[in-house]
């Protein structure tokens, strides 16, 4: 085994605490095999296929098994007997504790199992837990409450206007990729198409996904003036990944600019893409969170190559985007600071770049960005540099 | 020269016979140099501009002209000239045996140069070789033998079934990617449609290419049960690219889940796009053939780095693609074998993954996915491990 | 710091003059920090990002500041600084003449900001300068001198003859990608059709944005019979970057193949899909100018070794892009040299390609290939090899 190259920028990310800047709760109960597989995958447990054997479940057995006192590249069946001896409180505040999070801004809208609220996040991690809205999760609460059609729209918009009101709320998620895609007319909707289109909503139930109010939720979130959080790119198989490229935005983007920042989330396998909007729109973020840990550390630094082509340093994010099990939390960090420590202190050994400038890439990426931009108090750990 | 680095993954590559599960006869008379020239590429031989040079035509030179004797990076001019020497029978065994593959399986739809049979290759490989089912060529004999519109649907259906009852037939295959591109309606066509279809086509004739009649294709695969490999992504200029791209089947995906399995074959340069749809459709598997021998050696490792981001190690197979030259079986072959080797091993050396582990992701990839996805027989050659 | 890898390769891309096949005049007068900062991005300046904190403006420190007698990785302060005390003048004969450039043919048709003409161009580098006439602004000039509708098309005809008469000129230009995207009808348009359309836009007014006009734009370049420059991918905001990948223009280059040469400009991040059409279309050829400088020498290799996966080393051309800043000459000739060394170097050093093919590589895409293609003579200088 051949020792990782290490240096200064590796040792400057291995003492950066992280900010999180979207994340999901952890599941509470303990996870058997079954439960745990179920969990490692945006895809499901099928016969014969155990998502075990996939690069996330490879890093797991890597990275993880050490966390629960086990040897790399510990067995399944190994791992998950652990997991069940040190019980889930006892998993989670490790995992939590070895990502070295010190910032989780959390969706909540998501929440199939029982998860960890934010508060419970904050304890495990030992750090501060923000909260994010996720919109489309507002709206169907006031579907299912019982609104007239022609009341819909400011019955949506007073109820994200409290949601975004709540303390620790710091930004505004929607997943319109999930709904429609980016394919969308990028005006805002008039008040007599919410109208009708709630009306069809009304008669048809279901979630929200008539293409009339996907719009309307982007553009409320344009009226809320939070930070917007898009998840574009990769995702479960309720995606249609091409309907998911961030360059479809490009229309509403011009229409938008200058008011709210946008921050694209996850974009692999269009990390390219995401850059490119990056780089030409004053607001607009990007950050390759899911994709990290689904990719493992053996491939986050090709993934953060190709994201940071082009993109501003001041453009990066970190984020997990860790949900369910409290492993891609771990993973997702390691990634993270294994890939980027990697880059750029490459860039630094050919002389590419200079250490001062890769160490204010790694505070920005890391920290700086995100605390700038949903205007969090400044990192106090005392630091070197 | 750097000897290229070498381990145990690298050892037990070399000592894997593979199954390679999408291919095609090669030429059985001799080339001359235009002959060779015209089958190096997708593209043409154009004046001035020798498809020897490019990526496929200088792997060629390097690793196929040792196999006829002549020393790497032979001159075009000096391996045309021993390819006539030796007589294609002998490239041809020479090549497929040096493939070391033990399994074929080939589509026998396609061949406008007088090719060999799926038996004769067998013959020169010392391996087995099954049969693959184009199922355009036998919608497009039943309406060359002459049908009644209203009786196309059946007749195609009648047909087809007759054709993966012969022995040795293993699957269907549609290159729908050509005809239409994947930007289908996903719904099954009523017969009423197909009825409508097929009175256009008789009126206008050519190949089938109407949109109903190629969801109607896909349709039969699933009635017919066996596994349905599609042709996506790079080829020939035939190919409208983005109309390729396997994310646009997403929504058939989810129509016929549960059905049969879905092999999406060459995918460059949407490996990651692939990917993404083998982890999260329980039946879909990928390869990068063609790719493999196009890209050479030189890049091949890049291509299955990113085919394998996220890739359930279940979910890849090898193939070649191989069509004409004899060349293409050993291309194809060395491309893999070198490629995963180096990813793999690089792996291991950094700890990353287990050697164990990455045995058994040869074992997969190389064979046992492609025996256990079509019912082959367990490899019978003794493993040292 | 180790030192970058070296061999013959390097030096052989060291010594050779480079044809810029498409390329800008750089801004006359002096450059402030704000003005070079605002010219170093697609984007802008934005508050509290600076353009120094990207790929592109760490590499105009790192390769550029030598240059002006500063330290590696300056200070973006002390960069302007010096670059005011030498002034414009001698800052562009500087990097003019350090790119190593001795043909460049310059596309005339966007000059926002007083710019150097194709002469002073020549005399700055030491070499000579050809003219890529901009069909838009053709047309747009045409339609601004007042013509009736029905005159429209054959005035434009006359008026773009005319200026590819002009002594110097060797290629046409659009920018359809900016206009409409390539999700054109690639079908002339009609005399009736192009007259409508010019009485829309004398109507409407504007810039050349009309789907027939801009198809006429692309067919009156077929006419002429120059090699046609098109821009592809990357760009600023103006772009959709999905509607601009080149994969779109299939139909349309079946339709005019065998006609005029069409180069594929800058491609990223559609660099594959531009080498497919490359390899599958006798007179497609592309480059990745702009994306050069952008990603800088850091990422250079990645991208041209995506570029050359599977295009024939007949079809890659060189350009810088260069506009405004004189810095993106330098960068664009240095991102070349160096990523397109240590891709062929590391083939050779492997053996996967022999040293005479990389060399020829070299002469062919730094060279060669453009001499060629718009018949400019051979190159004089004398080779060692």
């Amino acid at each position: 085994m051949t020792a990782p190259a290490r240096g200064p920028v590796h040792e400057a990310l291995a003492a950066q605490p992280l900010v999180d800047h979207h994340c999901h709760g952890v599941v509470t109960g303990n996870l058997d095999r079954a439960g745990l597989e179920s969990l490692l995958t945006e895809g499901a447990a099928w016969p014969g296929i155990s998502p075990f054997d996939t690069p996330a479940g490879v890093a797991v057995r890597r990275h993880c098994a050490p966390v629960l006192d086990l040897p790399r590249h510990a067995s399944p069946d190994a791992y998950t007997a652990r997991r069940a001896e040190l019980g889930a409180a006892e998993v989670n505040r490790r995992f939590l504790a070895a990502s070295r999070t010190d910032v989780l801004c959390v969706d909540t809208g998501y929440a199939p199992l029982p998860l960890t609220s934010p508060g419970e996040l904050a304890e495990l991690s030992g750090g501060t837990a923000y909260e994010v809205v996720r919109l489309e999760n507002v709206a169907e609460s006031v579907a299912r409450a019982g609104v007239e059609p022609d009341e819909y729209g400011a019955a949506f918009r007073r109820a994200a206007e409290d949601a975004v009101r709540r303390p620790g709320v710091v930004a505004v998620k929607s997943v319109a990729a999930y709904r429609t895609g980016f394919d969308l007319d990028p005006a805002r909707p008039t008040e007599a198409e919410v109208t009708g289109a709630a009306r069809r909503w009304s008669a048809a139930g279901g979630r929200l996904s008539d293409p009339v109010l996907v719009r309307h939720v982007l553009w409320t979130a344009v009226d809320l003036g939070l930070p917007l959080q898009l998840h574009t790119g990769f995702g479960d198989s309720d995606i249609r990944l091409h309907r998911a490229d961030p360059a479809r935005l490009t229309d509403w983007l011009h229409l938008i600019a200058g008011t709210i920042p946008v921050l694209l989330l996850h974009c692999w396998p269009y990390q390219r893409q995401a850059a490119y909007l990056a780089a030409v729109f004053e607001r607009v973020y990007l950050d390759v969170g899911l994709t990290l840990h689904h990719v493992g550390p053996a491939r986050a630094r090709a993934v953060l190559e190709e994201a940071l082509e082009i993109t501003p340093f001041r453009k990066l994010l970190y984020s997990s985007d860790a949900y369910g099990p409290a492993e891609f939390y771990l993973l997702g960090a390691v990634s993270f600071r294994q890939g980027l420590a990697a880059l750029l202190q490459d860039r630094v050994d050919t002389d590419e770049l200079s250490l001062p400038d890769a160490l204010r890439i790694v505070r920005w990426t890391g920290s700086a960005n995100a605390r700038r931009l949903y205007g969090l108090p400044a990192e106090t750990v005392p630091r070197r540099d």
